[in-house]
């Protein structure tokens, strides 16, 4: 007899969410634990089986998981799947992980493009877009899901067909926190989607190379044509520019923008001024994304 | 009557060197102190009178400076000249300083190019290229200069017409110290002028963005195609690649490259590498371009 129900685990580099699924992927009960793989090193066992207790379930749930839990420093390597990729394939590809907590527990590959000069990947967001592919009524061929590393992906109806990464969010930390930048920015302001950002969008449609324009931000200042308190803003706008013009000249219809609120504002903004049509889609589609290959492994 | 001596200084954010010199611009001493303006901030008095007695020379001869010693954070701010700038309109702008050293002291402007979307300043290199100048059998109408932030300067045979600044150095260090790769990166591994940064260079020559390129240093490690020793030269190569790529549609004729060997080694190879013919030239022309501003201002 096939589980009435399954363990969604979305586990990231800083924190670890567990669902209570039933067969139609509804969370039943959730739990957040800020136990991401880099805090948790050696102790993967101990922290799912707090996780597990949180939600309050009997013994037989299978544990179905995704993200950086499956990397080199996660509890297993999960090798990568290459695309296109379907939910089926990814569902082939589950690594079982050998435990004393008496469940089944797999983890959901990752994905790698090697269609380019270099290979591109990413792990956790494969489950999302399937989660994505899952929910929409109306298709999108370009997602993009702003973070630290961003991921610019095309789909068809049925598949993830290629991607590319952009380390924009951690060259903004960069700069914002150890570049001669930062001795200029006010301590307290923080980036913002308004007018210096804009202004930072517009830097970025100009013909210079970025690591020309960025040296902007301290010239500007220096003659009185930026206010301190809007670097970070310009500077954010610059970076999120520079993606954008990358990625959009192989954007087909409107984009998906799939996140946190606090970071698909800018690319809101920044894709409206582009004139890119647009829709924001929640991160909790990993949920889901989950359920799906749950169900196409036999989980439930 | 014109003094027979004046004494060059090249004070910038680490150190500082000074320099007895003759008419004819010869230095006669030398002494360099580890004493840059961020470290002497509110002594610059004291550790001008130390550089000088180190040279052991008379009480009378003017002093002429270059570098951040004019800048906002430096001794008196040298407000900024506009290019293009001839030795002529620099000598004009002398910043004098008064002091209890008994002595005249002035400091060389910084150089503003107003013509691009963002302003873009330099401050010690005008003296550098105004040196170069007097010094070149042959003129160079671009030249390069290496640091933290690169220059790239365009020159006629009597002025610096305009320049742009490339912060490639500074993010160079940063992704090395603070980001992701850095911890991929094998500890000791200096970047080297070989192999691997011409994989860079040549990755830079593909369609990518560098926000989206800089990931490969990861991935590539990740699929064992590019060993954790290359990472440094590797990014030098890709950074190096860029900026120099997006100066090089406004090259004309052989660039002249002045630096530090250690520097302008990378520089060499790139340039190299895409057909574009060099010359290197020693930082030191600096003392050249202080001794004919000195005679310009009638210093000397």
């Amino acid at each position: 007899m096939q589980p009435r129900s399954f363990i969604a685990v979305d586990w990231g580099t800083t924190a670890l969410r567990a669902y209570l699924c039933n067969q139609a992927g509804q969370a039943l009960a959730t739990i957040k634990i800020n136990a991401g793989i880099q805090s948790r090193q050696g102790a993967f066992e101990e922290t799912l089986r707090e996780a597990i207790a949180g939600l309050s379930t009997d013994g037989a749930a299978p544990v179905l998981m995704a993200g950086m839990i499956g990397s080199r420093q996660g509890w297993r390597e999960a090798a990568y799947v290459e695309t296109p990729c379907d939910v089926a394939r990814l569902a082939l590809h589950l690594t079982d992980v050998p435990n004393g907590l008496g469940r089944t527990i797999a983890i959901v590959p990752g994905l790698a493009d090697l269609s380019g000069p270099a290979p591109d990947v990413m792990r956790g967001e494969e489950t999302q877009l399937l989660g994505l592919l899952q929910r929409q009524n109306r298709r999108f061929a370009t997602v993009c899901m702003p973070g630290t590393h961003c991921k610019w992906v095309h789909m068809s109806a049925t598949e993830i067909l290629g991607f590319q990464t952009f380390m924009t969010g951690e060259m903004f930390q960069l700069l914002c926190d150890h570049s001669i930048l930062s001795r200029l920015m006010a301590p307290t302001a923080g980036g913002a989607a308004g007018p210096a950002f804009d202004r930072g969008l517009d830097m970025a449609g100009t013909s210079g190379a970025l690591l020309h324009q960025l040296f902007s931000a301290r010239t500007l200042c220096l003659f009185d044509r930026l206010p301190a308190a809007d670097i970070r803003s310009y500077l954010s706008g610059m970076l999120i520019g520079h993606e954008v013009r990358a990625a959009a000249a192989s954007i087909r219809g409107p984009v998906a923008l799939v996140g946190e609120r606090r970071l698909t504002a800018f690319y809101e903004r920044a894709l409206a001024r582009l004139g890119i049509a647009q829709e924001r889609i929640d991160e909790d589609i990993v949920v889901e994304g989950l359920a799906i290959i749950a169900r196409a492994a036999g989980f439930v």
